[in-house]
């Protein structure tokens, strides 16, 4: 998070919001940001997400993740918001979308589906 | 991949490797790489193998990616092999392994599958 | 869809909704649905939900979906729901939800995010 | 499987070939086989090389699945073959590869990745 230089927003029960401004390194040759970061703020986002649910003695771990990038990712800032779809035992899932701010609005630009194991914390 | 620290060590028609050092930037409380960070090395890599293939006047976009965590990234390099699964007209999937390289050999981490597509390049 | 016993019984821009009553011949040894018929159901949702925006002389084709099963299937009759995620040039992102229907009401069993290419109609 | 009309012809150690001739209640307008129909046959494969691997107490679950449809799936039979990615305490993931059979050859036509659950058999 801090080497992307991303910001948690908000923080909810299973609910999170992270926003990550546009910045050279995150940007490609056409100003648009790369698909590993927008990739890398929409599963934290989920992982707090999963965080703000576990007990104060579990960790949590992504388990897998897809992703569909849904249009080039230009703006000034990019919001990930995140929330639990189901829980279970073992395995929750979570769904985020991503955001791209421009002046004129936000736009869809990525959608994820992420599911998260909690692990008991290890020391 | 500058912003990671990653290098790319083989190119081939649609077959490409990359190695990223681990870092304390890149890595998490426990010495594990970050899942953004393995995930956007997969990315890259096959985002490689789709330029190797495309011709010079084109570009390429990652439509979707599909990511299996395996086990938890320790070790002093990861590396990443894409591969390209089928190419088609418009849209191309690859599939891409990262192995954590310890002094004891290697140990498939994660595993991808992303669609690629190759557009007209922007000027 | 009729192999499945399927109906289709909402029908708008871009949003569908199927219903597919239990049956044995779709059940496993514990009365639970089978994860392909579900599987099915969620992407011919998502298909019938893309058909419903074609131009009359074009057809769709599922290019990839992800999905997650997210409890046990069990009750009198599944209904999945699609609608759209962002539509696109050639690719248009769609997710369904899948509900098994019980007398005491819902239960979310399965999500999908699928990718569908229009293509022009074969003749 | 029965109603499908599949066929497992292969069975080893976490290794499964599930064979579906083509028939028309699984094909649609053109003569492809159903994606739905297509996507059930490699879950199963996945599916039954979790099992073969499995105690005799445990039975198995897909967690969640992920599929790339790589071609037109038309031919005279369609070959699945699933093997163990990565086995681990709670969930294995796996990949499986689904062929069209014809006279000339054999095609790839869709690829799974697929995290399959071991739990205790219910009675």
């Amino acid at each position: 998070m801090s080497t992307l230089g991303a910001e948690l927003t908000v923080v909810g029960q299973g609910v999170i919001e992270i926003r990550l401004p546009f910045s050279a390194k995150l940007t490609q040759q056409h100003g648009y940001m790369h698909a590993g970061a927008v990739t890398a703020v929409l599963d934290s986002a989920c992982g707090y997400a999963a965080l703000s649910l576990a007990a104060d003695d579990k960790e949590v771990l992504t388990v897998e993740l897809k992703e569909s990038l849904l249009a080039p990712t230009a703006g000034e800032v990019l919001i990930a918001r995140a929330q639990i779809k189901r829980a279970g035992k073992t395995l929750t899932v979570y769904t985020a979308d991503a955001f791209a701010i421009t002046g004129s609005g936000e736009k869809l630009v990525a959608t994820m589906l992420a599911t998260i194991m909690t692990v008991p914390t290890q020391r």
